[in-house]
């Protein structure tokens, strides 16, 4: 089982992570986890802000020559603003913005500033979540896993992948787009889209989906609630700032369609069970079912918006109207790693949980023993019998 | 904190429920809970299978007089067809279910018959969890906390309430519609669609609506990814059989448009920090800001048609049709209180981390301290300060 | 990951208990748990109660046919009281225990009758709780492990069981004892012990040494605090009534040696590293090292004593004696089996935690994966090298 | 709920830590910290490695202004010698020390050095649980809670502190010790034992004895095995490096003396309701009772010892003895601040958990609300009445 902690404020020293649970023997580099903050930079959308933040990551324990030792792996990101900031006279911040944490924190944590709010409930928390998420990236690529997100809306703009996509190319082809969607003509589209919106002085959303390949049947669980994966997957996906909600496979659509057309009917490819769709998104009775997960997020447009709105002043205990001199757009296209990440742990622990172990070899081993969908696997007596519980 | 535990299989003598964490002092009744066991059994879209389950609790433990005493609680319902079962010789069960859990729990569990699954993964479980909300619910609204669902959609005809529905009449016009959707001309409009399925020989999805009243501002937090509590419900909801999708207020929608018209404005009422508008579903930050919270839960159409779908016959290893005789056509009716009882358990799960307090007087007291958004209560001193962090 | 959650008062109608996370396809029978139930009820010490516990367990759900299937399972023990209770005249219980949850419990959950803290804190609880104990018991016993118990102390007579003892006659030893202790000697004097305590109508407690055999090397962790398994077993242990210490190995005579007489030296015994002694307890580093698991708790005497010690009455403000009419005079021989059942659980926890696996199939075949002791088995390269972190 | 994870080797770059669930509006001070941390580095007993080890600790988030934000907080403490260390050459260590985790650590993470496991199982890892559990002592003090520690034994030298001292100068007293008692003759005893084994190049272990006062009652509960606080103070106890034993109060004599004797008994001071004697050590059913906590650990001699013992080459296969320059003799003395912050996390837990609430204001007002035991505030009705269950 992996678990983490994250730490830091956007205008502090620097963020920290503490991941634990990560088993020996895996490869761990500081240049993929990196590669993925510089993912997170992409400036599409954003108000410039994204220079200040060419994050690097320091590795600090748990990973000896690039392999995992068993140990928690503790991280370190700069926050290369804090020099400017450790000195400056902090101007207090009184007129919660709509929409964000800012007003409910106040209160929540009887703070004297609104600011000590908004330095930990900002996104920057996130570049931790995705260095993180990186780490668990490695070990499942280690076992074949992949995960790749791409925007499949901006406002209006929508676009979904289709079942004879390259996924092998989703990876450069989203880098490569300015909006991080794989169509070109779409991509143009949102570009268009989020160009409109800031000349209007306002902000736009959008949705991501993310995609998981090569994992397993079998993960998750019906027998109880709270071990059904997809639904743990909604959950991380919704603690993603800005996220409204979260859809397995066509979710929303197939709720509107008859039962004929969203099941995804089963037929024999030589002796492996496969499915004919994938409109569940690759999860059955809150298990992986052997197909593709995917999963969609739907993020709200970005709180601070040039255009005033209505707040209040808690200062002055006052109504007054949100002023702001710079503010992004559109913060999808920069987010598709992040949603990457927070995938990639929670699949990587109920991988882990399914294989157990503790090093490399073992959890290889293990996972080779994972059940699979060839028909002759199964093993079903095809006997009349009683139900037998044990008499009062 | 709450926790639970439920156990049985759909034709077993008895499903069992255990909640732990349950405070002293608060009045729990086997009438209330049987009501929501009622309310479950609602027969729109049925096949007519809901008779066999007029479904009573009875109350084992941690109850005394009608008042919880800080013991676990444990339940049990009888499963009526029991006694038709038990001796009765079963038909192994080997052509799995596209949609359902059948397929992947029987190679997960390596078990020689279906049966064994679709017997834990039924939504007959849910009778259970919904018993053990209905408990959640009656300490709720002893701090004046109401839960109420409703049917959002059923296939294309949607729903949704306005801000100026009279909640207090929502319970009453639920129960009252077949389909459990409180506008009149809607109800008929659902009901003619489900039966335009059941002539087709096929089934019908839709989405439930369930809205908090009376839930006190700062519940969950920003601080740390698995403290938000939108996040949370979304997993609670998300597990419940069926569900394909969760949304916050009116997250879908508010993807689409420009922040200026999604962000819920901020006004004074007196000295109370109100919203203008409630898109957010009662959520900023992760945290409860107040508003009716409003979450929608978006289902699957019933994955056993009457009309056969391919799947395999797992006993001769080939593929073959599935066949059934009789199939419900539409569970979302019937399924408003087991939302209801999810989101109970989460809220009041949130509302004693808050608290804290181990009986209902020092439950009651601490209740009151909660913050609130009087805006006087705001404590903020609007004076030029320094990032204080302890130098390296 | 096994959980487990007990529910039940000593005089309500039954106890009920849940277990989640057993695999599927292990041998789970009603004979084995009862026979648990059974060796809780021996006699000697007790002022002649246990013949109104002549205990059964009814299984409801998770296993079938007497194998698992993955599914929670419920348990029921019948209070065979209780037919003479429900229509009883309950006296309130106003004076409270020294030494017991009375009091406190009564200030905690606000009660107005001690007796409902009573019902719930009494040692009654431990029946379910060994009746789960023993369902980890039947799966550990699939992969050899086996779990002994007996009393190694009853006030100032003390046995621990030296290396060359026969543990495969340890059950059968104990259970022909009348004090659970496999000395027949040590067993007379503490059974006299006992005489001398009843006679001055005192109490006495004594010590309980649970083994556990077969256990692989390389379970818990030393990685971080709470995953040395160590801790937790002492934690488990310690939560049984009247604990109040619990010692690894021979962990306070250690405390007061040389550490050249206190460490386990390491000799090969062909391929196998082994140990000379087992002073440790079958720990190093918070892992198990492939020795027996020792562990010993020491229970204090029962509270309520024949003498009559100082206490105060609650309804009527005021200092006062307790009164009884009856007492136990020693609950440690007993006890046994409760400490066996408790030390199962967290022994298989840790095992599953291991092996991961969801199926007796596959976590058979995990189980062999586990790391074991053989030199050949390590593959350490002798190379100079650095230390790598990643710079800053 | 206050959680944290520690990350770092002995002679990586740093320490890390991260505290999540700390309350708003609490002084956290990096002075208060250090002091923790200086007094783990008291030489008695030590091969004079300490100097090395002159730890502070550097606070990058949570913590402005030196108050509690409620963000998480994250700690470094750099070990200074890695500057010698990074561009070292580093010799593989390949023979295991028994006692260590040295040779079950490798084989659990398939490790191809020995270094890789003690560089993170070393108590080097407990400045940094001490610098945590310097945060949690700080609250606590906010709340009028202290814990103080104090060596029990060392050897066969033994002291326990009775009633009548004066536990206001017990942290003074300890200070000022060589040996960390605060008694003056048991002090030069207790260093006479360490000189002796120093001499023999032998080491030696003992106990520490650690007490909170100011708990109020009620913190824990009896419901369920897992709510018992002394259990889980039992644990975290047990999980710090050597200790093979922990006992609440005077839990092992109390195992051999009769129950009148044991108990303590009940009297009124004024309307306080208090305890004759605290042989249970501050507990009864697993809760707080009001009286001074008191739990002793007991601490195996260190592992490492100049006079060789047997152990394996794992790179040769084959036996051979261990080989030391340099050892420590006693390793007790400078343990002490690491028992306190280990009982100091624990009850921090049990706090908050009883208050609920997220900043200082809430959570004072909510712990004046938590149950006292004066007598008028007991509400029994005294009543005869009937056991009341939902009839089945």
């Amino acid at each position: 089982m992996i678990r983490f902690l994250t730490a830091g404020e956007s205008h502090g020293p620097e963020l920290t992570g503490i991941i634990e649970g990560v088993p020996a023997g895996f490869t761990i580099t500081k240049d993929f986890i990196d590669s993925y903050l510089q993912r997170r930079q992409k400036d599409t959308g954003s108000g410039g802000r994204m220079n200040i933040e060419s994050d690097e990551v320091f590795i600090s324990s748990g990973v000896v020559n690039n392999i995992s030792t068993g140990a928690p792996i503790a991280l370190r990101i700069k926050n290369k603003d804090w020099e400017n900031w450790k000195d400056k006279d902090i101007e207090p911040y009184v007129v919660p913005r709509p929409g964000h944490a800012d007003l409910i924190g106040t209160a929540k944590y009887d703070l004297n500033d609104i600011r000590l709010v908004l330095e930990r409930s900002s996104a920057r928390e996130t570049a931790m979540r995705s260095a993180i998420g990186a780490i668990a990236m490695q070990i499942l690529e280690a076992m074949d896993i992949s995960i790749y997100g791409y925007v499949s809306s901006i406002g209006k703009v929508e676009y979904r992948y289709s079942s004879d996509f390259p996924l092998a190319q989703m990876r450069k082809l989203t880098d490569d787009s300015p909006v991080s969607c794989p169509d070109g003509d779409k991509s143009k589209q949102m570009e268009k889209e989020i160009l409109e919106a800031r000349k209007k002085k306002d902000t736009l959303g959008g949705s991501i989906t993310t995609i998981a390949t090569g994992v397993p049947p079998t993960l998750g669980s019906y027998v109880h609630w709270d071990k059904k994966l997809d639904a743990k997957l909604a959950r991380i996906l919704m603690s993603i700032q800005s996220v409204k909600a979260v859809e397995v496979g066509d979710g929303i659509e197939s709720s509107k369609n008859y039962g004929t057309s969203v099941q995804d009917q089963y037929v024999l490819d030589e002796k492996e069970i496969k499915k004919e769709s994938n409109n569940l998104g690759g999860f059955e009775g809150g298990m992986t079912n052997g197909e593709n997960i995917e999963l969609t997020a739907y993020l709200k447009p970005i709180s601070t918006t040039l255009t005033p709105i209505k707040s209040v002043n808690l200062a002055k205990k006052k109504e007054t109207e949100t002023v702001y001199e710079r503010s992004d757009t559109c913060a999808v296209p920069r987010a598709v790693p992040i949603f990457e990440s927070a995938m990639a742990l929670e699949i990587l622990n109920a991988v882990l949980t399914k294989t157990g172990g503790d090093n490399k070899k073992e959890i290889i081993k293990n996972f080779e023993n994972i059940p699979n969908l060839n028909i002759d696997e199964f093993d079903l007596d095809n006997k009349v019998w009683k139900f037998g519980y044990e008499s009062e």
